[in-house]
């Protein structure tokens, strides 16, 4: 221990990088900013090769430092993980999603737990910073890495930091969220403590890995739920001939005691709509209760049919039926001003529309292409041109994404019907009564 | 409109209040302070009395400038509704209540408005400053008055403002609360919105009533789903051997997105448990869907019997029973530090452990008697002493409200058993196990 403390307070230690997505990308720019050698793994070849040449896999990737970094050997990528042989630190943050039953998928997690135990030496620190549910850490990879002879808290060191990130909020960087931090021995904990405030971030010990492990679940929980709040009262409001978003507007002047949010065609991004059900199906084994989560859940899930059948009733109500009309969707990313799929609403509702016989286009500036989907291998669209001339020729404008560089004004002139899930025609005239929110 | 806006401007306009409770004693002072002629009208004759002798039915009146107010004739309070004959303006603020079956009771507004009525005069303006479910002021309270054959809008005015207010928070008066105003007309609204200027308050106009109704029914959603939601996850994580106050300590830590809210042994107060019900009842006219609302209430309602579960298990961990274990209450109010009982989960705790054979006593600083009580006619107590010496009698403490003035520490070491419900005896020393959270 002392030793790793040795490295890691000189700069000296290797970071080894298990799994090179966001935050992966994230760790290796704030390690290599502040001079540490370092490795990067990945099972994704296409992905290593692109490092290896300092290209951009997304959009926020610092391609120039990169670019140094690797000319001068401070990084190292590779698609074979006996590159993390020199590794004095591994971190690991791989994927943790749903399969097709809405079941946790721990099979990368453990992957990548299986292959840092084949590179386990003696004064090894390992980090996990993905999200899973509490105690996965402590019962399900701690075994598989003293499995090989090693003791935790004495031969080598075990944490786990939750990943707290805002894709796309320029106030907070990686080393202004502070960092909670955990271990299994308060000895692993201490080291964790060293090295994330070596990188300049704050942090908060916590009591164990498995609090740490909830603390980040109940974050995202508080999100689910308060989001399918608003989605549920918005069709509330609706029957009772309300507009929520104005409810929400006089809401917000609270001046305490009252967050609002938002509604929306149905919650997207890698945490919100899947952090959320590792707790729940964690806790089927003592008996839940999940009741809150779990009905959040399903509330999430029918807004994409919510806003099908308001596409539906909107054609209908102009004597026109959903199939064979033709729909052009605005945004198919889960967010404003990203180009991230993962979860999004987008795909469900156009696979929906698809299924109902519609014809489906969409357009999205930081979404070329929708193919290859793991979830929607059915999908194959190009964004179309953002052409008002052809606009004559679709049946309705679906806005799903309210990105910044849309007009929405013009948009609405030029639209026959628009159904509207972010309420971006808040305020714009409508004499024909174009517009149907959803 | 014009002859009230100038009386408004010039301090003249004469006050009418509807209602001597919470609301009522706010509005009065100040509207007190700014030198406007005052009536106040309440059914109940006993709190009449008091007024008219300026004494203090809550901890917050202030008796002085009542006493010169009533001195010098700027006030005269009633339980006669001539009293209302000279009002200009008069302010509805009754309360709304759930029935046995927990169901909307309008029947003190709805007599409240009968009054109005049989005192309309040409000119005068009545607002509504209760909480009811959306379209109440427009749909069952318009009709009402204008039954008598004047008009909203232009013979006399009808608006509606929420009651915002934090009790027992020092830093939000009534007046750095910023006031949603709505009207049935424009005109209406104006005259609200001039009225509430007028006394400095920030005003925020709103679209219609409905939407004003709505947006302080949110308010209380809000918060009413998520404390059910953390006291469903402390049954969730107590089992998994965790505890959420620790939980939620790591969790707040989030600089965005997250805001904490803590388990108890359920909602108290006139708002956050009665509110909601309001509108998932009026929801159901056209088939809601209202199932978060809907859960979140039967979880709330639960905590007292959780707690209860958690009493009897410290109890028989110890090899004794439920029944005939005395047990010692502390706090009974809904909230600390305020002396209010409305909705307060301790009185069903105090008839449940009673139903289930424990002898009970309470202490409350600020509750020196349970007697009379709507809901609970059985439930006749008195605050017993603080006195330790006494306690040897004692096979539990719980702790249900966390008073400023208790000292937890002496508690404990007093205490053969304690259970807390409130987190209080967090970092407390526990060599003999005696605390159990609830």
């Amino acid at each position: 221990m002392a030793s790793l403390s040795q490295k890691i307070a000189s700069d000296q230690a290797v970071i080894g990088l298990i799994g090179m997505g966001f935050i992966g990308l994230s760790l290796l720019e704030v390690f290599g900013d502040k001079g540490f050698p370092l490795v990067g793994y990945d099972l994704n070849t296409q992905r290593v090769e692109m490092l290896k040449r300092a290209e951009a896999y997304y959009n926020f990737m610092p391609v120039k430092k990169l670019h140094a970094w690797i000319e001068k050997k401070q990084f190292t990528p590779s698609s074979d993980p006996d590159i993390l042989n020199s590794a004095d630190v591994l971190i690991i943050s791989v994927p943790t999603s749903l399969d097709h039953h809405r079941l946790p998928d721990l099979s990368s997690l453990k992957g990548a737990f299986t292959t840092a135990a084949s590179h386990l030496k003696k004064g090894q620190l390992i980090i996990l910073q993905s999200t899973t549910y509490p105690g996965t850490t402590e019962k399900e990879f701690l075994p598989i890495l003293e499995a090989r002879g090693l003791k935790v808290g004495k031969d080598f060191f075990l944490g786990y930091v939750p990943e707290i990130s805002d894709p796309g909020n320029p106030d907070y960087s990686f080393t202004n969220v502070p960092r909670i931090v955990s271990g299994i021995t308060p000895a692993c904990r201490d080291l964790v403590e060293q090295l994330y405030k070596k990188i300049g971030c704050k942090v908060i010990p916590c009591p164990s890995t498995q609090v740490a492990e909830a603390a980040k679940i109940l974050q995202n929980t508080y999100r689910l739920v308060n989001i399918s709040l608003v989605n549920e009262m918005k069709i509330m409001f609706d029957r009772m001939g309300m507009d929520i978003w104005e409810v929400i507007e006089a809401a917000s002047t609270k001046p305490f005691g009252f967050t609002p949010f938002y509604p929306g065609p149905g919650i997207g991004g890698d945490c919100i709509p899947v952090v959320p059900f590792y707790l729940s199906w964690k806790a089927q084994e003592t008996d839940g209760p999940s009741s809150l989560i779990d009905l959040a859940g399903s509330i999430n899930l029918s807004m994409p049919h919510y806003v099908v059948e308001k596409v539906t009733e909107a054609l209908s109500a102009r004597k026109k039926s959903l199939a064979g009309a033709k729909i052009l969707m605005l945004g198919v990313s889960y967010k404003k001003d990203v180009n991230d799929l993962r979860e999004s609403p987008s795909l469900r509702i156009l696979t929906l529309l698809k299924e109902k016989k519609a014809e489906v286009f969409y357009h999205d500036p930081l979404v070329p292409v929708l193919d290859k989907l793991r979830y929607y291998p059915d999908l194959h669209l190009k964004s179309v041109e953002l052409d008002y001339k052809k606009w004559g020729a679709y049946d309705a404008i679906l806005i799903a994404t309210d990105h910044s560089c849309y007009n929405w004004k013009e948009i609405v002139a030029h639209a026959a019907l628009i159904i509207d899930t972010r309420n971006v025609t808040k305020g714009l005239a409508d004499p024909e009564h174009k517009i149907t929110k959803a």
